[in-house]
């Protein structure tokens, strides 16, 4: 068993790194706060005489050794970065259940035929550089290395510049090696599990997605003189076209989502006809079909909103991962778990990416759910109740303790 | 008659101050770009043996003294500074016309009986203190002084602070003064006189105009797991209002135009549901009736469509001037300028705000228009055909002349 006080004091100390002053997260991939964050966690580590070692990506790991020094380690972990002032368990509260889960196992003298690694992945949000899951993506050779470092975030900076800045571009190779098993604890980040009254939720699959961006090249003009007719309002397409992206879903299938996140306009002057936007279009459904569908879709919409204004549209893939079934293996041993510490548990599928999605490939991984809240998450009011971490804590402890046994 | 090849040097040498590299201007009010071309321009009024005065607004005045010590001056000019990447003609050249009146002036030995004062009027654009023709407005008493030294730029820079920054905050006090007439050359910024193929206007009037800003308060929530019928979506509420804002000219008259130029998103990331959505609404008319109207509906479909998906929603107004007409003496003394140096002009009225426009409040203004290639402004294409620039300038020093006769 863990020991929930311990858990939540490291909760609490975490949460203070970043903190913004509503009690949420602003901890960007790569930032102080984030260096600060990983100095901890490192410090933590080798608190418990784990192995550390950081690759090449900035991942994290820590290893504690099992009974049989050729068996491969079961890996468990989650992200440290966060969302623009978002909250405070996404990412985190996985990171600090795979560490009181190792604390635990430190506690009651216990040894695990397996080795066990915890791992902090690096940028998962894939807010700053938009490429969400990238340590794990790299990791499991999904993402190029090179093409990772290239990534600049809003300002331009590059990706490897920040990596380095904070001191934690690693020598170790990041790249897929043999692992047994992947087991990652995330909050829901959406509705299922709260409105169904269960604490634990075990995900059998994710979502397949895509990330597009849209750029639609108008013409600046005066916004007094200008006859409405002789106008190429870049911004009026795109406002067009995102109306039309928001009512795609519904058209799509039950489960469908679009998101337009993120919108820029140039030259953002009150009194002049928008000569761009640029924005980001996220599209999601179990079935990846459905997403295939919406891409085109919102692609067409782009393409005639723009040139209803005679604006040039293009749109081009960000980032896309199919659907994901997760190991049934891992997901069984996860009930089983769930049953032995008398937690409710249920399956649900993952409309959020993770890294597990990710380790899948390369291993089999599943993951614990613990409910958000009113579903809602990448925002500071994101909250789960601290018996649900709990209950999601003790499930995890003891399934990966049967994973490495 | 002025000197077209001096004018056309001065012109092309202040065009290098805050160019773009594609032949336009990017010199922003009280940036470094626009301290060097007013101390351009202070060097060119001392290089006259005029007597330069700098307002607490930092507007710069120089003085040529007429015959009768005890007659009110003739004031001409426009504004340096420029639009994000705008264009070199926007305002500039209004200055440079004034100057090369006085230059003229001085070639032919010409007294005037009434002084001519030459002016540079801060912040025109309103672009980056979004409050245009700000020194007009504090020296017509349409702008309190100190609401104008409180405006701050998108980083939250004070206007006060960049003018003292810059060294622009002069002693003189900018209140309102005797004046004899006001008169201002700028390009039209707007497609009629080009579509007539009459190279000069004699503005008569000035639309109505009006700034809104609202404001959308949504929830920020994961663009994956969070179904659509549970989102508050602060972007595709302003998407829906943006789309019907641009529709409400055809509705409400012929000359009527609407505009979005500004919005800014947050937490603006590709995978987080915006929260917030920020935009300005630029609404105008010759009839001010139309732009009450307009002010109306719009701030009607932004409520509603915030409503629809449950944000707040706020419509604040940041600016608004009713519609202008001109001193019929000024116009008329345009008028036969035109005639005398054999430019062909009509009489024309202008979408676009002007220093004059506020100058009428305190004397009798008038303008005089260049042709716009294509109505394009607030671009780096701007372009006005040097021969017309000509025609406009030689109209210009004639009626000034007159009117200070
Ligand atoms: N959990 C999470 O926010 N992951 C980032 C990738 C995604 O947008 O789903
Ligand atoms: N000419 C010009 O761009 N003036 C600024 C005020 C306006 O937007 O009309």
């Amino acid at each position: 068993t863990i020991d929930a006080d311990r858990f939540r004091r490291s909760f609490e100390a975490y949460s203070e790194i970043g903190a913004t002053e509503n009690d949420g997260l602003h901890r960007l991939a790569l930032s102080d706060a984030d260096a600060t964050a990983r100095d901890r966690f490192v410090d933590d580590l080798q608190a418990l005489d784990l192995a550390v070692t950081i690759d090449e990506m900035g991942n994290v790991f820590g290893r504690r050794e099992g009974t049989d020094p050729d068996a491969d380690p079961v890996l468990i972990g989650s992200h440290l970065d966060s969302q623009p002032r978002g909250g405070r368990y996404d990412g985190q509260l996985g990171v600090l259940v795979a560490l009181e889960t190792l604390r635990a196992l430190d506690d009651h003298g216990i040894e695990t035929t397996r080795p066990v690694e915890i791992v902090n992945w690096t940028n998962e949000e894939g807010s700053r550089f938009e490429n969400p899951m990238l340590g794990s993506g790299v990791f499991t050779d999904n993402v190029d290395l090179e093409e990772a470092y290239d990534l600049r975030d809003g300002d331009g900076v590059r990706f490897v510049d920040e990596l380095e800045r904070i001191g934690y571009r690693g020598e170790t190779s990041c790249e897929p090696r043999s692992i047994h098993a992947f087991l990652e604890l995330h909050v829901e980040q959406g509705p299922t599990l709260e409105e169904r009254g269960t604490p634990v939720g075990i995900v059998e699959g994710v979502f397949g997605m895509a990330w597009l961006e849209a750029t639609i090249e108008g013409r600046a003009d005066h916004a007094g003189p200008t006859p409405m007719h002789a106008r190429s309002d870049a911004l009026a397409a795109a406002a067009a076209a995102i109306d039309e992206i928001e009512a795609l879903p519904g058209r799509l299938s039950e489960d469908a989502v679009a998101t337009v996140g993120r919108l820029d306009v140039e030259p953002n002057s009150v009194n002049v006809i928008p000569s761009r936007a640029e924005f980001t279009i996220d599209v999601r459904s179990y079935d990846d079909a459905t997403v295939e569908a919406a891409i085109d879709r919102a692609s067409a919409e782009v393409e005639a909103a723009s040139d209803r204004v005679g604006a040039d549209a293009s749109v081009s893939e960000l980032w896309r991962i199919p659907h994901t079934e997760f190991s049934s293996r891992v997901c069984d041993a996860a009930a089983t778990a769930a049953e032995a510490v008398d937690a409710d548990a249920e399956r649900v599928v993952s409309g959020a990416g993770h890294d597990a999605k990710y380790l899948n490939d390369v291993t089999d991984a599943a993951m614990l759910f613990v409910p958000s809240a009113d579903g809602i998450t990448h925002n500071e009011a994101e909250f789960t109740p601290w018996d649900d971490c709990v209950a999601g804590a003790r499930t995890f402890a003891e399934a990966t303790r049967r994973l490495a046994a």
